[in-house]
């Protein structure tokens, strides 16, 4: 195995091997009849090293030019680098990958070093129409970074990682937009009196400020803290039209509210360099963790609902797993005809329907407690078992990590994947139960579903699915799979997304979803601010 | 007094004649030697019959056009219906109406029926490009609604004043927007298990749910539930370019948030006909108050910022008034020299330096006690005096009508307005200094000031004034303190407005606010929506 391979660019996490545990293999084998020979076999395993078939396009006038902006040690445009620039995470893109199939890289990498070189190279850009997709953590699981007309790769994280000013008395940080969420929480967390963030998407360890709020992110403690637009109070933002610059007031009352159009603009706006955040103590001494098991899912839905309309305060993190996941994290740890699980079934929390709930509190430690003593009545009226504390604290050990398997997963022939909504209270079950019968509608599939963003008024739904291949016809088999999931949940009152954004893989459903007055509105705004449609073009089915 | 009266347009409140009270009657005596004859003595006093200079400029075939389409019974063109819909009730509508000075009435009222009727009133509009102000509670303090090129006033207050549906799994309301404040309030605590919107502007009585998204406000219990824009889930907005509507979803990724563009519009855009909002349980027996003494304004605002940013939960009211409002309060009431008084000046708590603050926690009984008993641990350390519940009960009270006031003052001669700004902990006392030491410069002012919004990383600063008007120049008096307010504001990092709006007082300073770029881009927006510039023309600064 070269060190230039394929496999290189698409591994998740630290690109280490990842293993399928005892826990998971036995799951695999129970449900898709996979024998040990399976496991051997390897799929698509892309150990091939990168060559492009496909040249950078650009004059070398132009690239002179962006040699003189960044200087040379700032550009790439090596095959390597470039395929490495071509795509995001998502499950398509990692099959192009595994495949060697890179048609649209992009034709040149450039790692700017301030605000000025980006403008000057978006002047360029915008002259000659060259397409350019700012580059994050490149963590997009919706196609949204796929360089889908060549172009430049703006890459961030490189010089636009730094943390510019904490400031104690407004409870804000100012950072630059390529920092990733390990170099912004350490060092928040590094202060006497520590400080957090509160934003810890499942890709934190691999995602980067600008990437959270262009794809209008979430975090696992975002009942508490909020989704990334309620974190963001200033932005500064390079667009082709000119740079927008936010002030950090609390709130105003100044016509509408500009960092609102730019959060969850998927750079096809321009491109975020730095942002003011909210922050908050940093005080893991104080949380308070519980574990719930409810007799059905509907009992579940129900308490979370209630504690999130008492007015008692709300948990940050806040989950609940449905049946089918809360039976695959039974078997695949040791609680699975434990004593204790014995125990549980005995009075009434029989498998196939129960439920786990998760939750944590931060904050004042008498605070923590206090809200923690009234979830735990709340949830009690609802005909739960209080499980205690480990169980979530077990689960926030690998909170980041389950992503990452996605890797074994694909390498013995198993489609993976995860799409999320954000729905009603009311029209929650309903969603829940469709969406469920049309995964379980094809032969051979884990579904895993889980609540884990809630509002007063809602929650999302999280899929996950895995089901073997269709060897072959792996790309088509996928895209027609996720395309009746998506018209599910259309159908049953979900939204496209809650947190993941739209990207290419669900912009031809906006338009419906939104309306064309609502889409035209978006286009009308990347026109002003884009007129030669340079930024990421296609992402958000904006061009 | 014949009836149609300019007096009887800009009279606030019920439009009952208000008193000066024995407290403020000693406080102008005091502060600007005003004599028994002074308050004698009515100065413009607008109390001669309403006559219009100007006559409906509409074609009579668009007249009836507009007549067909809403009815003979819907369209008013009569002198005294146009020049009561021609201002808001910012400073200079009301002086302008006092003297019978209304330049731009619009040509018609029409109180459309139903959406259909504003598509195609629009569509005309937008053809014969015949400006429209949409027209709700008419409360604008910023010249937001000033018919400034005639036009349709559009009134929504006669048939879109109904609740379309309250959810009581979701948490939401689904109204017009034309309701006012008591109807909508009224309705959802009058459920068995009873609701509260949770957002009382000042002018919660005489203000509608579109005036309130409209206009960005904020109630005086936004610390808790938050401003206008946290509690709107869904709208629908009818503009010269389509209908845009937006769905009730907790929160999504879909692209940015198109309802931000809509709140804080003022009109500019569309006309707002309905809104979905988050509704909350309405518990006042659980409600804990509290009042509090500090020694000075910075060890209030000291202990605001600490109850804020301690993860303790948030009060829901919140307010400081600074050393002369707090001077102000106790001499108007009853409390000033008392034993209480003197015992508080013993200990410490000084006139000219001691401050009020208020708190109220709304929710479950046992989390408003427990918030309240940390917030008083917080004040406490800072100095304070615990002054019971009664005072800000008392202030409750009265917690809509001291606005009221502005006309019974404006008989007498006094120039009285309030501003407001939002600012950054660390640029709040700084900015109350020069703002302060600005309105004071000016002879005889009493200048008010208090926080009465309160975020984790800042506040609002509210300013209220009052000095003998300059008789005979009172407008250009007027005009020329108010820009030594804004510029104040400006150069010392506080926002042109946190929930008053921009409208057309402040629309001057917007370019130098936010900036050439963002002033272009909200015009693009414009321009897309509202082709013609028809949708409120010069409001917000955009034609």
């Amino acid at each position: 195995m070269t060190l230039k391979t394929y496999r290189s660019i698409f591994k998740w996490g630290d690109k280490r091997e990842q293993k399928l545990d005892k826990g998971i293999i036995n799951l695999i084998k129970s449900r898709f009849a996979f024998t040990n020979e399976d496991f051997e076999k390897k799929y698509l395993y892309g150990d091939d090293e990168v060559k492009l078939d496909y040249k950078c396009k650009l004059d070398d006038k132009i690239v002179d030019k962006f040699i003189q902006i960044s200087g040379k040690e700032n550009i790439s445009k090596d095959d390597y680098s470039r395929a490495s620039h071509a795509f995001g995470k998502y499950y398509t893109d990692i099959l192009k990958l595994r495949k060697g199939e890179i048609i649209t890289p992009p034709d040149l990498v450039i790692y700017p070093r301030n605000d000025e070189e980006i403008v000057e190279i978006l002047i360029i850009c915008n002259e000659e129409k060259i397409a350019i997709t700012p580059f994050g953590g490149q963590s997009s699981v919706t196609r949204g970074m796929e360089t889908q007309k060549g172009g430049i790769s703006l890459n961030l994280t490189k010089h636009f990682d730094n943390i510019i000013q904490v400031n104690e008395i407004n409870s804000t940080v100012k950072v630059q937009s390529g920092i990733f969420g390990p170099k912004l929480e350490d060092h928040l967390n590094s202060f006497k009196e520590g400080y957090t963030c509160g934003h810890f998407p499942q890709s934190f360890e691999y995602s980067t400020v600008g990437g959270w709020i262009a794809a209008r992110g979430a975090g696992q403690a975002s009942t508490g803290y909020g989704k990334i637009e309620d974190m963001v109070l200033a932005m500064k933002v390079i667009t082709p039209g000119g740079v927008i610059e936010t002030k950090d007031y609390p709130a105003t009352a100044q016509a509408w509210d500009l960092n609102k159009i730019f959060i969850g603009s998927e750079g096809a706006l321009g491109v975020i360099t730095e942002a003011t955040l909210k922050i908050r103590k940093y005080r893991p001494d104080n949380t308070s963790y519980g574990s719930f098991i409810f007799k059905d899912f509907e009992s579940a839905v129900n308490a979370m609902r209630q504690i999130m309309q008492e007015g008692i305060g709300l948990p940050h993190l806040f989950r609940i797993s449905d049946p089918e996941e809360t039976d695959i994290a039974f078997k695949t740890s040791d609680f699975d005809n434990s004593l204790s699980d014995k125990f549980l079934k005995t009075i009434g929390y029989k498998e196939g329907n129960r439920c786990l709930m998760f939750v944590s509190i931060e904050g004042n430690k008498a605070y923590t407690k206090f809200v923690k003593s009234k979830i735990r009545k709340i949830a009690r009226k609802n005909s739960s078992f209080y499980l205690g504390v480990k169980p979530v604290t077990n689960w926030l050990k690998q909170r980041y990590s389950s992503a990452y398997l996605r890797d074994p997963l694909m390498d013995i022939g198993i489609m993976t994947d995860t799409l999320e909504t954000s729905v009603s209270w009311e029209n929650l079950v309903p969603l829940w139960q469709s969406v469920r019968k049309y995964l379980r509608s094809r032969k051979k599939t884990v579904a895993m579903v889980h609540i884990s963003h809630v509002y007063e008024n809602g929650a999302n739904l999280y899929f996950i699915f895995l089901s073997p291949m269709e060897k072959g016809n792996e790309m088509e088999d996928y895209v027609n799979y996720h395309k009746g999931i998506i018209d599910t949940i259309q159908a049953n009152n979900g939204s496209l997304s809650h947190h993941h954004g739209i990207g290419r893989a669900l912009s031809p459903w906006l338009r419906s979803e939104i309306g064309k007055e609502s889409l035209e509105l978006l286009q009308a705004i990347k026109k002003h601010l884009d007129p030669n449609g340079i930024m990421n073009p296609g992402c958000l089915g904006l061009y």
